[in-house]
């Protein structure tokens, strides 16, 4: 059993209804972004340890944790949205494989130590300044979207300090802003080494990127197939389809 | 009337027969890349200058010259292929909008000066070293695929030389340095702003990349829908039969 706040709702994470997941309109809901990289992430099977920055409700531990043994643990600065993370882990009954923490990803180097994970992904907040009219409007939301905790270069650093030697970086984030990622990754020795384009339907501008950087590894970057969301109908591709519902 | 040397042919440039290009099997014939390339590229329709580096047998040049009234330069430093390019000039009778100098593209600011054009257009050598296979087995081929006689730093720092600020420049490369043109790219004040992967099929890895950025430009990247060269069934795309013939 688990407790529900009045905005608060369960979904089922996927169409599958295999699991469900703890969501609020107006502190943290799950967008596609989050499950295009649970399954974009390159991660070991059985036995392993995996991180998520900027954790939010915890969807991308519980999407991974449909493909792999190995231990995830989250890390949520929001307590509130923390305290969502924690329930989902309890509501699926994953708490012998995931673990969330409250706290700042800056600061986690005395809990969970340096270089200890095979693999971090993190889906960070995208807009670099909140407008006072957003900023005003819901603090939840501004935290989870702005860089208001953190910088791209705090993340980036964060994900150079707790990646192994030779582990994987996955990261989402907007095309606008692939060469200050790029740029980062090689300032912290995370080479890129996958990158996906995603884009709403053909024809149009991608509007999602998924990189993915070796720590320590030799330049040379593939890119794979892009990634089309829409069909010209608006109906779901396959590619899509097969992603999101599994 | 042009003199051809014995291994020289004159092909069409393009399927409408507008245009006619001397080739050479071995030492240069362009290739599709200089054909995206000059498709790729923003360019001033009327006034303004261009310089194209590397320009080879001249073939970005001439591509361009079918879309702009604006004066464009060629830079090749192999004398052979230089002298193809001037017979290009000559028998497409483009003399009055497109010159051609021999000579390095490290040594063009006495000849330029710095700053003096809209636009800078590049094909660059892509790899690195050559293998000593080879380097043996064919100089002009190896010069004009191989950084021999230039870095991809040396062609960045052309590039940016001899664009005004505010002006852009297009390069046409492999993916698999495009994390070095983009940190070379920012090195040199050359703002990233436009991407465009091409995918030789569906479902492939992109093997050809595009990259336009602006000296001086704000930090803000937009990644064009990819492009795709060949169908399933082998026959070209529309959209790249488009490009090709016209």
């Amino acid at each position: 059993m688990v407790k529900l706040y009045d905005d608060e709702r369960i979904d089922f994470l996927l169409a599958d209804e295999s699991m469900r997941i703890i969501q609020s309109p107006t502190a943290f809901a799950f967008s596609l972004d989050a499950v295009m990289l649970a399954h974009f992430a390159s991660i070991p099977k059985k036995r392993g340890r995996i991180l998520d920055l900027c954790t939010g409700n915890g969807v991308v531990p519980l999407l991974l944790s449909r493909r792999t043994e190995a231990s995830i643990t989250g890390v949520e600065i929001q307590e509130r949205i923390f305290h969502m993370a924690e329930r989902n882990v309890t509501l699926n009954e994953l708490s012998e494989q995931l673990s969330m923490i409250h706290g700042d990803l800056k600061e986690m180097k005395p809990i969970l130590g340096h270089s200890n994970f095979d693999v971090v992904t993190c889906n960070p907040p995208y807009f670099q300044t909140p407008s006072s009219k957003e900023q005003n409007h819901n603090e939840y939301l501004t935290i989870a979207r702005h860089e208001v905790y953190c910088t791209l270069e705090d993340v980036v650093k964060a994900c150079k300090l707790h990646v192994k030697p030779g582990g994987k970086v996955a990261m989402v984030h907007r095309p606008g802003r692939l060469i200050d990622i790029v740029a980062l990754f090689r300032a912290y020795k995370l080479e890129p080494k996958r990158l996906q384009l995603v884009y709403p339907k053909p024809g149009r501008e991608a509007n999602m990127l998924l990189i993915e950087g070796i720590r320590d590894g030799k330049a040379d970057l593939k890119i794979m197939p892009p990634l089309y969301i829409y069909n010209e109908d608006g109906t779901y591709t396959k590619e899509a389809e097969e992603i999101i519902y599994g």
